[in-house]
């Protein structure tokens, strides 16, 4: 079941850097896009603060200069197809949405993902010199959802062989599963 | 044993998210410093750049002030402990050269950090707008390597339960490790 998380907890979505689903739309909310990032990380606790990289020519970006928002979603072992299909192809070339389907955010239009578990709406905050040369997008987190199936207590619990574990791209298609929980002596 | 990677390829060692270690030092190459970061990622591939959050106020940032150079260094889950320490206590605190050790590094005068398996030598662009406001750090890649124990033939080839899997910050000293290969269908 997807529940909310505080977003003072938003970063604990992100912060072992899995690979993530972009999405955008028109400012109406009318042909929303998706694509993948593996360059996108927390860069704040409070409020939640994210940095994405979406390449200056791509369709995403494109919606972005237009509406100032985007959704990351947080796709799984499940899905690698699909994640690598929509982070190689363009939403000008194929449909997306035949392959990955879309569902209502709260606070902003693009779409969250469905089969993904986790989710952070992000409103783009105005940088334009660092788009320009890094194509990096900072944004800040209005909302965070997880699906309680593997986020609970604050944190990611996921078992052995979990199809639901979120994926670490590597390149060209090889990614890896987030591993096994591991603890550092408390200090 | 280290071997260098080529430029080209030196988002491939950062690409699947891990945390990360960021060494600064004084110009003159004294007083090297030590933090742990899980907010670094590869933000373009040739030449490769890097950003990575370095807060305010920390004796790492301080150091990159005065002297604009930095490495990233891929802990293990070998290095958990003192990951978590280095990541906890500042180098105004402790001698962090107690539990790592410190290497030459080529280009660069701040160390490559022993036991990890994976190193970027960055020199910091200077972008005082980002890093001003959001801590935002930039750098380009000018030399990397890899232990060739576990990264061969352009990849990251990890055993399972290897101790020299690179690891995943989630929060307060949870780490998770880098799980198993998968492979996406090829389009």
């Amino acid at each position: 079941m997807r529940v909310s998380v505080p977003l003072k907890d938003a970063y604990r979505l992100l912060n072992h850097g899995p690979t993530t689903l972009v999405s955008t739309c028109e400012p109406s909310g009318a042909k929303p896009n998706v694509m993948a990032a593996a360059w996108a990380m927390a860069i704040d606790f409070e409020p939640p603060k994210v940095a994405v990289v979406v390449a200056q020519g791509t369709y995403t970006r494109e919606l972005l200069e237009r509406n100032a928002e985007l959704v990351l979603s947080l796709p799984t072992v499940a899905m690698i197809d699909d994640v690598y299909l929509v982070g190689t192809k363009s939403g000008r070339e194929i449909d997306k949405w035949k392959v990955l389907s879309a569902e209502k955010a709260t606070k902003v239009r693009p779409p969250l993902i469905g089969g993904c578990v986790g989710w952070l709406e992000c409103v783009v905050i105005q940088e334009p010199s660092v788009r320009e040369k890094y194509d990096l997008v900072i944004a800040e987190v209005v909302a965070a959802w997880a699906d309680d199936a593997v986020y609970r207590e604050r944190e990611w619990r996921f078992e052995k062989d979990d199809p639901r574990r979120t994926i670490h791209h590597l390149a060209r298609g090889t990614f890896f599963a987030t591993g096994e929980r591991v603890e550092a002596k408390k200090v």
